[in-house]
């Protein structure tokens, strides 16, 4: 392509920008899996796929996949990251792996390459519309069945239902999975938290994603008045479920890789001068390591029926989401640190925190994914941002990424057999 | 009056039970000041009160006043109540006050005394309807001012409106203030608390009401992934909030005589896998010194501070009420201390942590209060009660201090002086 590199980086940056542009609420970014404004997204990368030379299709489940066509057809190396948002997003989280694809194979006409590029543009990864994340990457796999079809949203219209309304045929689905000759996948992203930025450093190598616990927390006390109950006859919920919470952090502190967060907490009957009867909180903990994860929900469960015991409240667990840990390739992972630390981008190893398509792809395809710093560490906010010169860093590491992909392709595809 | 002394007890709790049947909504007890069903009670009230002997009448505020002749007329006692409920309350917390002082004129009808009695049923102490307590035993001495009459319940009606549509006349108002001739005040109450249960004991003589202080604190952090935000980097306003309410509960666990809850918590974003950003906590503060109370409220809210800083949280805080601690009359108390005592009643003399019409009215004229024991330690609750051999206690304890009081009225007089 023409221009500088202070060009295609201020370029990708505009073209998430413009894209941002089609909401399903004016004045913010909201669009959720397969609602109209999704209907022009498709058509702005279609142009910009077919303008670098790629053949482009919307598959079954609405995933948008262009074809850069290599010398060699058969194997087929997948980047892309998703098209849907969160309520009131940013610009970025997504959309801009998907940008970054369609900009790698423009830097590329030239080149040529052992294997083939699709880009795909996942249509669900947010889990907003049917409170179930991940139904384009499901549907490359061959995971989204039957129950996952008949999920309906708040208006009590299904997936199959959401799919033909927007003009898409369900009985194609089968057509959407990925076939054998795709080797790898590689997925850009966001960060979406402040570790990059707090070390000054461009790009992360996720290593692993985390693997998750969520459950809910009921401390049931003896609602009472505030006034005339001694504090030695109370059975007070909130100052049980407090004094958990305090634990919850202290016990994440000490345990290095491990987040734990109360995030929501309800008292009941919620007012000032009635000692709370009844609390329920949430506890979300994630860790890399899935023996780590669960040692540490033992702890937090134990440390609970502790702080309800001093006080004769009663405590109930219930868990909702366990989700174990998913390592990403380990040569893919090593190359692609390699590479751009060799090109003088600051490159941190890590774990993510968050999930992304790249979990439900590594499973089946050698998966690597590539962080870009989030300024702030924020997303899923309007003032989500990414840096020119990080977008930059991307890029070039990834055009690099491929030409060793190139001469080591056969040696990655026996690692990983 | 005819019967035995279980006939007596029971006959007054079958009355506070025939007065919950007049509510506004039907299955429960909710009788807020003025509203239909208070005719009702009225009505019931009046006519046991006529048949005592009494001569009955409403005043301005909707207080139901019935006077029993004595042999010289100028003394008297008040004795009394409040006739208002929260919603789905129980059948004897403030009604229970009036009932008993309809049985002791009941009872005295043989006896000489040297004061008249002035049983008091006070339209309003709840603070339901208008959001502020008192408003009846506030116009008997005088403080029910302009400011207080304008108040608008939910429904836009003022409390001036709310007097004559109820059929008074609001320019009677001044004729509803007590006389120079009323020398003491009596209220019996269910405690409303544990207290007296746990030490088995029937009666409690209250020394002083509790001095009170509201307050609401704010925490501002950071809200942010749960699983991008590695615990050193964040700003968790529940883990803040949590480390003080900790603080709060121990804090007054070591200092003798004072409560301290926070019974409201509420968090946002309040999403389990969003660290939250902003939470609001309700701090209630009780003890029967002010002095006490003030260096809570100091120690309680530097340790808001402290718990914020550690977690570069913010803190704010708001005070929405304040109420000194009220003394009752110590030389009633004494005497209604040694009455019960002798009588053979266990009798526990104790604050209240709770608010009482008394509490109003102790400022102007001699107060004492005599709590019956709540079992369970429930009120504000349908299955408040009162145990027969209490309330006798209760009614057989008063009778003996009206008999005292006759003799050392003077002498009561020239203390308070």
């Amino acid at each position: 392509m023409t221009g500088t590199k202070t060009d295609r980086a201020a370029r990708i940056i505009a073209r998430c920008r413009e894209i941002a542009g089609y909401t399903e609420v004016p004045g913010e970014i909201t669009r959720r899996f397969l609602t109209p404004p999704m209907h022009g997204v498709h058509k702005l990368l279609r142009d910009w796929m077919v303008a670098a030379g790629m053949t482009v299709h919307v598959d079954a489940v609405g995933n948008l996949r262009g074809l850069w066509p290599a010398v060699t057809a058969q194997p087929r190396l997948l980047i892309g990251s998703h098209l849907d948002t969160v309520p009131n997003a940013g610009a970025f989280d997504g959309i801009l792996g998907v940008v970054l694809g369609i900009a790698v194979v423009e830097e590329l006409q030239d080149k040529r390459l052992p294997f083939s590029i699709e880009v795909i543009g996942f249509s669900e990864e947010e889990g907003v519309r049917f409170s179930k994340p991940f139904l384009g990457s499901l549907a490359v796999v061959g995971k989204l069945d039957a129950t996952n079809l008949a999920r309906k949203d708040q208006d009590g219209t299904s997936v199959v239902d959401a799919i033909r309304a927007y003009g898409l045929d369900p009985a194609q689905l089968p057509a959407a999975v990925l076939s054998d000759d795709v080797f790898a996948y590689l997925e850009f992203h966001i960060e979406q938290g402040p570790i990059l930025e707090s070390q000054e450093t461009s790009l992360g190598v996720v290593e692993a994603l985390v693997g998750q616990t969520r459950m809910q927390f009921v401390f049931d006390g003896q609602a009472n008045h505030a006034g005339t109950t001694p504090m030695q006859l109370r059975r007070d919920a909130m100052a049980a479920a407090a004094d958990w919470i305090v634990a919850v952090e202290a016990y994440a502190i000490s345990h290095s890789g491990l987040v734990a967060t109360v995030g929501k907490v309800e008292t009941s009957p919620g007012v000032g001068n009635v000692i709370a009867g009844h609390v329920t909180a949430s506890l979300d903990v994630r860790h890399a390591s899935d023996g780590g994860r669960n040692v540490a929900v033992e702890a937090l469960t134990a440390a609970a029926h502790a702080a309800g015991a001093k006080r004769h409240v009663q405590v109930t667990t219930q868990t909702q989401l366990e989700q174990s840990a998913v390592p990403l390739d380990p040569n893919l992972t090593d190359i692609l640190h390699n590479v751009a630390t060799r090109a003088g981008f600051p490159c941190k190893r890590m774990t993510s925190g968050a999930g992304h398509d790249a979990m439900i792809l590594a499973p089946t395809i050698p998966s690597a994914m590539l962080f870009l710093r989030s300024p702030g560490g924020l997303s899923h906010h309007p003032d989500e941002s990414v840096l020119p010169q990080d977008v930059e860093a991307a890029l070039a590491t990834a055009l690099e990424f491929l030409t060793l992909l190139g001469d080591d392709r056969s040696k990655l595809k026996d690692a990983h057999a």
